[in-house]
């Protein structure tokens, strides 16, 4: 068994704006809310956990209603990335952070609520990796050479670019491991680490398989990246088509044909609702979202 | 004096296109004009040398009779960065890439064809910090943790980011201390090297000053950085005014005083034209920008 955690806790200073990065709507849908879907839709994953700060809980609850997640648990964030995460752990080993202790999985998947664009494919990848190596992570080329700078402020020496590769998210464990070395992890670890799989390396003993992923695994860091990401969820939805279909007998079997035909040219998603009477309810699950609907009444 | 290299004789691999992404349009302009741009606007730059690719020469002497940029001179590139940077760097020196020999610069800015966004302020204190240290350039924070493999595709060990940083262009460097290092360097590091500031500190015991850079000066690598690039400028545009008046005296009194009255509020580029005469000119000047034009006749 699979589950997922998402830390969100993160302030997005970096950003420069007042709203936290992963509440930034992205054609009208918060990005936070395109990462919980990219994990939802991966049918092997039982529960995501979502761990926010507590000034957000209602706000991501309400984004939970709007876009009807499912298997979705919202966590209270620590105050730094890794006590955010092993807060996210914890719902599946203690009592302290939520009233339903959740079924421990196997393989836990940990990915940044900024990072909306995850595919299947990659995910599995690591999990298998994880599965086999006790943890696994996907990592990208380095875009900058990377240099340490000396005490005075000028290059000390830069680094082989070819030698190094940047480590991106997702990244998968096996839950015993990545508990235990939560659990092992220092105070100073806790509060100036960022990086799991060092933990995992360092109190567990447990050399990461690295697994090489694609450009779209960028984290949304900087406005630019808000723009990015608009832009390519803007190029993604226009090749998409929502079939909608009244549930009535024949229309539905029509509504269920179409989409299989359309499959090999466009991303195909198809709902089967009785459009009079959720008219509102439909709005909510598509707002901010400009697919081209088919509609067959 | 000060001169700048702009290398732009990449392939642009990584964006996965056919046009390289130095000449890929950005609001209907090339990528490069826009970094021509920002170091034509510099008054103090004396020469800027683009060095592209043998089969964009052509490309290139259009964009800039296009743009009407001034003070620049095209070269032809080597087969990887560092030959590409050092061929620019002769036409200061010798008489092989250019027909007439460049006057010598004291200080020389090495800048990314890629890099839009450079503002003088940065470009000033790089070009400064050069004057004192032989060598200087733009630094960021690193986004992601930078890991090493080890040579089963398994974590090797993880960099403690707070004590590294990406190292970004704009660089700036005596011009006898960079082209020492460049004649000095070995094919080794003319074909597999990146780094200006590494070929300075090995082969002219030079350490660069770092410099802290703004979140601007990031480098188009990937697709979604010219979306990215695309929305930013479009902001930018919209921000700005173009007073366009009539070359008649008082007309041209009032073209002047307008845009001084506006500078406290927006960015103002005053351009003072005989309308009826220049139409096709002044379109190719402004193609694929979205001026607020205020035409003063």
């Amino acid at each position: 068994s699979v589950s997922a955690v998402l830390p969100a806790g993160g302030i997005g200073e970096r950003l420069g704006g007042a709203t936290p990065k992963q509440f930034c709507a992205v054609q009208g849908r918060p990005l936070v809310s395109y990462a919980v879907r990219a994990m939802e839709r991966i049918s092997w994953i039982s529960d995501i956990i979502v761990v926010v700060s507590p000034e957000n809980i209602e706000t991501m609850k309400t984004i939970i209603e709007k876009y009807g997640h499912k298997r979705v648990t919202v966590v209270e964030a620590g105050i730094t990335r890794h006590r955010s995460i092993f807060n996210g752990l914890k719902v599946f080993a203690e009592n302290e952070f939520s009233s339903r202790l959740l079924q421990k999985p196997e393989v836990v998947i940990i990915h940044d609520a900024v990072r909306p664009f995850v595919e299947e494919d990659i995910v599995s990848k690591v999990v298998m990796a994880a599965k086999e190596h006790g943890a696994a992570g996907a990592i990208r080329p380095l875009v900058s050479t990377v240099i340490a700078s000396a005490a005075d402020g000028c290059l000390d020496h830069s680094l082989e670019r070819a030698r190094y590769r940047a480590s991106e998210m997702p990244q998968a464990f096996l839950f015993d491991i990545i508990y235990e070395a939560y659990q092992q992890c220092t105070d100073y670890d806790l509060d100036y680490g960022t990086e799991c799989l060092h933990l995992a390396l360092k109190y567990c003993k447990t050399n990461a398989k690295l697994v090489e992923g694609t450009a779209d695994l960028w984290k949304v860091t900087y406005k630019r990246d808000l723009y990015a990401a608009e832009s390519i969820i803007k190029d993604n939805l226009s090749q998409q088509v929502c079939v909608i279909t009244n549930v009535n007998e024949t229309h539905a079997q029509i509504g269920f044909l179409l989409p299989e035909s359309l499959k090999s040219q466009i991303k195909v998603e198809a709902i089967s609702i009785s459009l009079s009477k959720n008219d509102g309810h439909l709005q909510n699950i598509f707002s901010g979202q400009c697919y081209n609907f088919v509609c067959v009444n």
